[in-house]
């Protein structure tokens, strides 16, 4: 896909590696070990994978120097190469950036503050009092809120949607259609009138280095700030409520929801489809299996779930049905106890 | 953040209670009871939080007449604080309205009716005959499909996406990134052809005071209408399929998905990541749980869940096997009591 | 709704069947069993249904051959009565297209070729290198990504996302706020430098035939591509992630995840809210009932589940703690055993 290459020597120097081969070998692309033609690199991420060797016909592999002598073609090596695989994608990247500067087509307020080295796509709004960092690119249909601020190198793509008051770090990446600094759910309870809307005047601040994937929604706080601290990962379709505190480097996967004034620990990893209760705190270090519901908060770091296992239609309307009358059956294992 | 103040007088006139204290006292901002400041307002919602004023140094505060002793300082007194703070929340608002009128950068056909007190920001796109009501304000980016109707005082924020044929009452908030009326899931299989696509030829009525947050899809009715009564609040990331019904006053948390043609009753509240089945009928005055799914209707009022509690991940997995043998422990422990 | 109306005759030669009954009737509309007027055509799905046929005031009836005797009005006979109501849905369709050309508020780079019976709405931009068919129409709003290939009679309604490097098939329709071809969500870790991000070089291939609902996303692939096969319906809020392959004709309803590199078979049906682990292969016809999480691969066709039924919350509460003690209940009840 990429029109670019590069050869052993040019990699080597990227990663700041030791090689072994023929230096002005060229690849121009990466692909798994299985995948991996003679144009292109490959690498081998876990030591279980070795085997993949013998029939992996990639022009370069990346690999640990303890595993050098099972590759005799060219290699490039490093202590981690999962790592390595990850920076050297960044050399293969095809997306075109929008070109340095506003297109005509954009509607952008006297008063914002557009850095010379920013890239403003087609029909984007950007209104009154924001600043915009440099290098930065803003996709095609973006809307920035009155007086939000967004960093220097960062990227969002298409049709993102910032409301006013939001603080975006620099070196951020948002994907397309994810909403930041919508209004928490946050209405009180009146016989009379019905829900009366709390106005949500707290902002949202996320810190550097965080990617968003897309379609998700981070809204701003009610009073204070919602706090993405910096480092953090998202994917899509992640619901993020009022008065949020995610810890540094933390990763939250697809379709997981946190409900409002709960605060995440540091380097938490919560899989996919996990929805946090609000008002709790989760500890530093804390794994959430793909699908558990978080009721209570959690002190200690380890790995915790909920989900029952996936069974045969059968099976599982029988288990169901007892797992109602569970209390009982123990109730009756009581009983026996007793009269044995 | 706000560049308003209101005086004690002030905001006793606006909420009509009683004060105790210097009329002219002025306050800036809105705060919660911990970090209010001298220039700042805050609240008792609830008797238990009293102890809090010990250390608090609000400018003002807001509780009920009967705790009007636990506080020296400036007081408003009202029957409902957390209500009284919701209102107060409204002066406190820092967004910028767009201007009245209709950028010059929107689209807007011949036919469609604008008030001339509306606001349509840049880039929207309003289709043939639509009506937009009085005050209401289209946020930059949103695209309005032909003869929709949105009532007066609304307010759509950016990228919102309103299909053809959808009617939106009056006072009603849409956040951004959120869809109104795609197409319902209906298909007819057929071996040969494969899903036959059912036009979805109803639309979607929205009654007025409902607030609907970012992100969140609302489904047009195959035959008749999907029907959101009046005074409805949904949060982020919310599915409503095509043909459902939901009554009046109903509270929907983020990441819920409600399928087809189930009805909901007046005044549910519907916590977070809850999942319900379609063709289903929920009562009045139900209550679920966070997560729980709902796979059958529910006659009767009460609070209602499905979900196992989180463990960590060792405990879990032993009781995880369990689950799946539950029928047969069942009637081990029959067999037992045979035998006693 | 509609101001089109067909005849009896019409709607016979339309889809090639038989009639009894007056050819020039004219209907207007479809409307169900229970609600049709004599200006309305209604249906009879399903044999169980015949009985409302006694109060229907339907204009046109259709329904199989064998159950003809059940109604003395006009009759479609059709030995598929669901799928003919789909086919004659399309009839009475209401959206207005937009006109065939690109509309001058759009931005369309130089390199992009746009059939000239293409319709491209307001404010969409259409990046360098993209093709777009005959027939389809590019809803306000939407923003197609550089290289990307937009097959023929598709329908992108408006605020669609697709990034570069993405095809899709011909007739396809897409709905609102959705994105396809979002970075997957890829990162090595690293202790120095947090997540390193690993550029997404793969991309989306949806074939032809696919239906995609609003605000659902789909990555990009990581190496290879994310590929969606022919004949695909896909709800809203769906997260689909890197790598993943969904065979041909499979069903996917609102508030599904599927995590990355997951293989789905043909045919499958999987309800709303199921969440899917990534890296496991899922047969060919298989069923996973709502709200089901997948943890493990399935390799035999079937209808699977896993939660829990929902209860009111005193039993729920009572059970949910025994859940917590289950394997401890098995070894009492294994106990008790040994003592008999």
């Amino acid at each position: 896909m990429s029109d670019k290459s590069y050869s052993l020597q040019q990699l080597a120097d990227y990663l700041k590696c030791e090689f072994i081969g023929e230096a002005d070998k060229k690849v121009d692309a990466l692909a798994s070990l299985e995948k991996a033609q003679q144009s292109q690199l490959t690498f081998v991420a876990q030591d279980k994978y070795v085997k993949l060797l013998d029939d992996c016909e990639a022009g370069i592999v990346v690999l640990k120097p303890g595993l050098q002598a099972n590759w005799q073609g060219n290699r490039l090596l490093v202590d981690d190469p999962y790592k390595a695989f990850a920076q050297l994608s960044k050399l293969f990247e095809t997306r075109p950036k929008a070109p340095i500067g506003v297109h005509p087509s954009s509607v952008v307020a006297e008063s914002a503050q557009i850095s010379a080295t920013a890239r403003i796509a087609a029909n984007c709004v950007i209104e009154e009092g924001v600043s915009i960092g440099e290098h930065t690119e803003i996709g095609p249909g973006c809307v920035v809120g009155a007086n939000s601020v967004i960093g220097e190198n960062c990227l969002l793509h298409a049709n993102v949607s910032v409301y006013h008051d939001v603080s975006i770090g620099s070196h951020c990446i948002v994907h397309s259609g994810t909403v930041l600094g919508s209004d928490g759910f946050g209405f009180a309870p009146s016989k009379e009138e019905g829900w009366v809307k709390i106005h949500q005047l707290g902002g949202l601040r996320i810190g550097e280095r965080v990617e968003i994937g897309s379609n998700t929604s981070i809204d701003r706080g009610a009073l204070s700030d919602t706090v993405i601290e910096k480092g953090v990962i998202i994917d899509n379709l992640v619901h993020i409520a009022h008065g949020v505190h995610i810890g540094e480097g933390t990763a939250i996967a697809g379709c997981v929801g946190v409900a409002g004034s709960t605060t995440i620990g540091k380097h938490c990893t919560i899989a996919g489809a996990v929805a946090i209760n609000g008002h709790i705190e989760i500890a530093d270090n804390v794994h959430f299996h793909g699908g558990t519901i978080v009721t209570k908060g959690i002190s200690e770091p380890g790995a915790y779930a909920s989900i029952a296992p996936v069974q045969d239609v059968k099976k599982w309307r029988r288990n169901s049905v007892r797992y109602t009358q569970l209390d009982e059956l123990a109730s009756r294992v009581r009983k026996l106890e007793k009269n044995t």
